[in-house]
């Protein structure tokens, strides 16, 4: 059924969509992580920590939505289910229960860095291929990893 | 760890948390399922049902916050992990793939439908326990019915 | 024709559908006798009145929207047509012409007092049945009894 | 009693007066018939006209405020009660109970219609006595004709 | 020195300079009388009359510069300096001193007044030279009057 | 296929839907005119120049949509196609390449009194056959008239 | 004098005031213990903690005025004035001076824990005769539930 | 325990921290007061002096934030503990019950001028140690003696 | 009639009273003068003055109604009539007709020059007998002089 | 006359200039074409079409200036007439008269695709010669294919 | 060249020219210091001083604006050049690289403490030649104050 | 002390670090520049130009802070502070003292000339080692040369 008209060749497609899957995924097991440490989340730094994660969760939400549309214009059905979001995501397991100001300030460094990293290499692959997707990517980069250097620089 | 000073009993405690934590589960995956839709609906609708169901995914996003707050606000940390979530939620699975507009409505009539009769079981089981909890329970039903019927008429 | 998915057995259903319904025609009614007024009064209060008038306007419109969808979401047609309006509200006879300050407050203390003694029955007999639509009714009454309050207080 | 200074001899605002009062009484009509239907539509276009409908109920209470006070400034008491309401409008009935979408386009053709033809009468009748009034009715009729065309176009 | 391309032959601009430096006049003078009594009105309705010159203060102040905006572009130079507004307003004196609210309501209803006469034959005469002027003097006369309706109905 | 029901008379609604037509294609042209020189202007009163004409766009654009909208409504399908635009526009030549402040702002009092001249014909057949459409071109003649003072004034 | 129309008996009219009369008195002297607080906390968290208590105060005024005025719409006179609130509020002694962060906490704690307590007790006081106010209890509960966490989090 | 580093000598601080602590105290009270009458208030003027209350209450509790934040910036602990208030404020006692609107307006004439003439005393107590200071406490002096005239014209 | 209890004595109230009223009658002049060139400037910089002009005026109808208010809250009546302003004001007499750019820059230097050195004045006599007066008189003049400043860097 | 300093070589600044002169006539044209649809169309999805074509002109609007802007950073001067647009745009012939709702799909289907094809070679030719014009180019075309997504996802 | 008309004398320009020239110097070099640390603080309070430290900039940034205008509208030209600031300015070093986030606060309240000790000089000697210029520097001086006590209660 | 997780290897982030410092110091000393000389322009152009700048300067403040926070989040200390600043910048000497308004000018176009033109090497050199901070100077590149235009045409 449905057939976009994509402007990119098959195989350029083939990357493309691949990344852009990949990256749905991350980000909304991203918004779900950094809610759930919002949640739980206890010490000292409640307050601030509960704030900060919230623009995460803002920030994160609005890109997952802007690269999902990007597959669903190049004519490739996006899936951001939560099936697929437990069984896919980058993100390594977050805890259960209520967490430490500092564990929480830990674990979001770590699930952005495990992020960030991927993101980098979609950024590489689809440099040919589509620099429109690209420049999405890369937009969305910049600002996981502005969010990766206030949760570093909270734990030094 | 962390002891919040509940004003429950810890029986009382029990049922609500069940309730608060099974709603929250419920709403996560509602959120999910309307952006799977939302950015996968086809067909002569495509625009209105994909603004309808950015409606939706607003009011659940904030309602589920609001549940996992009263559940900590008790004592009981809540759980809204995207495992969690697959696992437990009271919604049957979505399509992949792109949705005829029809079935996207359709789909939303049943997911709705599920979450609400749930949701009305456990504003009957918190009345006595704790008549704060089910006042946030009743105002999240009257939202989901509101967005059932407008989806029910939607498909008559 | 067309049949919304009752959460409601059809006793309750009968119940509530008859509460929304008188609610829905006082309401409907009651904007149109402060609109009414609002053009109508004169005196040393005019000002006063007719800006406090379009408050009460403000409130009950809203209200009506709330309760007239609350009857669709159940699957029940609202009805606040003029004709049905003019029929069944339980509000008396509004004056024609222009109206003193004195008597306007007057008025509105008389028919904000005949809502509200039907409002809480209808407030009493959702409680078992809905308490989803008993919980916009006690809403909607604790504002039209702060109405009541402030004109009373403006005869004293 | 109260007796406004009127800048119109007692001939030209008789007939300003009775074609305020008309347009009064159907513009209130109006937006009640509009109301009805915005609850009681059914259908693929249940949303889209939904929304349609508010969008109307909004221009014309607005135009009835202005129509009913221009009479207070001209010394002429307005009547928007429900009773004259039921008893003078310009529209006819408004089907009762569930309303499928193309007969609830087909409706408001057919009320904005009657209401179009009486107001362009008044347009002319209130030109020598009163421009001002005038004015305020062009300006009424300018945009029940766009809603006019709106809903033509939509069952085109 | 400078000269606009006016699109009105000599003697319709002659009429029209007339009716809009009038009106320009009138209306400043209007701004500062109710801006006097703004400062002296004492009285129980001391608040309200207070309030209510205000929005009359405002709804002048940006007439008069329509006007005389519009005077600027038919190439004819308008005059709103204080002596020319204190020779030539068609408003009476303004009392001196504390006024009471009963005696400030009056003075509007009687400067008000004034102005509504004069305007009125400004809309007669611009009609067949400039409907453009006309139009900008009848939606002047509709506020005009309506303030005036107020402080009618204020000392009824 | 499609019909309105039109509220004119043929002859009346001929006249009229030349009126709106001719309005419609002097306003779209005078918006790219603008753009043009707003984009194209040099010298020491650049800034202000610039932004002037973007408040010409502004205005411009409203009035067009405006204007193509009543013609609609009276059930004449209206033509702002570029090559219509291009072919029927009232606005002579505008210069290509850079424009000295001077010149582009005598090119928009020439612009401006070009579409002025037509504009208020057009006011003038229109007051018969259809007072509704003829206050819409009041109403943009009144603000192109200001506006060509402004420019006026600049370069005096 | 003033007697305002009670729509409950003499008996459950005693009951509720009492419940208001109390919390009033609490939300009054909660918000003048978080000001005084809020002025005076210092120690690292003291930004944070100065920040998070304006939210208590905005929250609170806010209800401590419904509160009030719920009592005036029923005819009780409420008191909030400061000899009332010093002598029967629910809140044990505020420090006087100086306030170290982690100690400022654990005051609000108290405080917020004192208040819920009596607070939970008159919504189950309230609910049989007059569920209007307790309608207003319980929301007033839920917000102050979750002030309580929070400052329960932030001292873990 | 914690100093500030005062940038006023030890003479100098102490006059103005009781400069300071007098205007804290007052102007807490009279927002206490003034909600009190914003309730209790009765008559024909209920609804004017009832807004106006509250103007006032937003005014006090601004300057009363001010004032205490400005003694700790002097390192002074300030002291708005309802104890306190009730002890030491200059307003006289107000009146338990329904409040007339007549000795509503008196009873705030009383308590702004007590609170305006101790205010003046510390202007002029301040000028010298602390000019900062005292353009503080300036300010509020005219805010309050606005608020004052206000209330006096009203009572005329 | 009216008197309103004044915190000043009869001598010092006599030399503020004047300030006042000069103040007053100045600053009303000085925007009555400013529209009028701010409708009657040509010249290539037709604009920039025009808007500048509004920016002034602003300011000073500002700084005119918190002067008069300041007036009656001294329990002084304020005169602010056309008649007044045109005998007493400060500011000579300003060009009728049309202005050059340059001729209005120059007109506002030396307007705004007269008014700020009367000012400077008041503020010297006002220091002694009412220091909140004299607060308000330099913060008219922070503004007045900053415009001042912006004319003549303007004619430079 | 006029030059601008540009930080391009002669042979890429041709490249780019094309480019970007390319892209302008086709955006100015999409707008142009955008809007004649959403005054034409017809049919069930009238409302719908209507709006989401606003918010195509929106966009395109947007990006024009941007283009044009860009054009003049370099030193080049664009060219938006409606001459040139006619003559050189790369969307072809859009229907006159009425539209049909499906047909107006497919008209945006089509012209998107085209500009699209268009925007893509802009995209690579300008990669090497100006990244910055290239980065505005990207970011457009992301736009424009989501808009393409969306009217081919509405016709499928 | 360009000389302002002055309204102080000599004597009196110099000194406060001294003033604000000192001020402006170390207000635009506190901006400077405050990003600095905003930019490269570490530690548990990162988030909580980077913000603190942009309220800071605000607060700075719009004051240095203020006392540079506040020079010009005197005549005398302001500096606020990079090397000036950096010769001139009241601060000390700031620490280059990561600054722990007790150390940044640390150089906060020196950095302030700094610069009041100087405002407060020149508070002194301004008051006798221009009020005017005192009474801005008095606000200043309140504003730093403000935050000196923030940073010192912080560090506590 | 501190190490945030670099993403990049250390050549590339040597070559990067370097871009983003330069960057940071020529946006930081354009902020200061365009600052002195808003506060120094006269002459006839005085008001558009000061309105410019601080265009500028708000475009540039905003862009040095996304520079200084991307060192960050690389790990690289972003050095802003005044000495640096005045030593590092790639600006030549702004003149002190009044500036003549084309002088004015003409010192932009030579700022932002020198700024743009190393921003193109940074975009050029970090082009392979960080695209991510590439399209931040690309952006930031965009931005300078539009307002470089301006000048260079303002002064043509």
């Amino acid at each position: 059924m449905y057939v976009v008209k994509s402007p990119l060749s098959d195989a350029d497609l083939k990357t493309v969509a691949e990344a852009l899957q990949g990256a749905l995924v991350d980000l909304v097991d991203l918004a779900l992580a950094a809610k759930q440490i919002h949640w739980n989340v206890v010490g000292q730094r409640f307050r601030t920590v509960h704030l900060q994660l919230d623009e995460v969760v803002d920030t994160v939400r609005l890109h997952s939505d802007t690269v999902a549309e990007r597959a669903s214009a190049l004519g490739v059905s996006p899936d951001g289910r939560a099936a697929t979001v437990a069984a896919d995501s980058g993100i390594g397991p977050v805890p259960g229960g209520w967490v430490k100001d500092s564990d929480a300030v830990a674990a979001l460094v770590d699930a952005l860095g495990a992020v960030i990293t991927r993101m980098r290499e979609r950024v590489t692959v689809t440099a040919e291929p589509d620099p429109v997707s690209q420049d999405i990517l890369i937009g969305i980069t910049a600002d996981l990893e502005k969010h990766h250097w206030m949760f570093q620089a909270e734990n030094a």
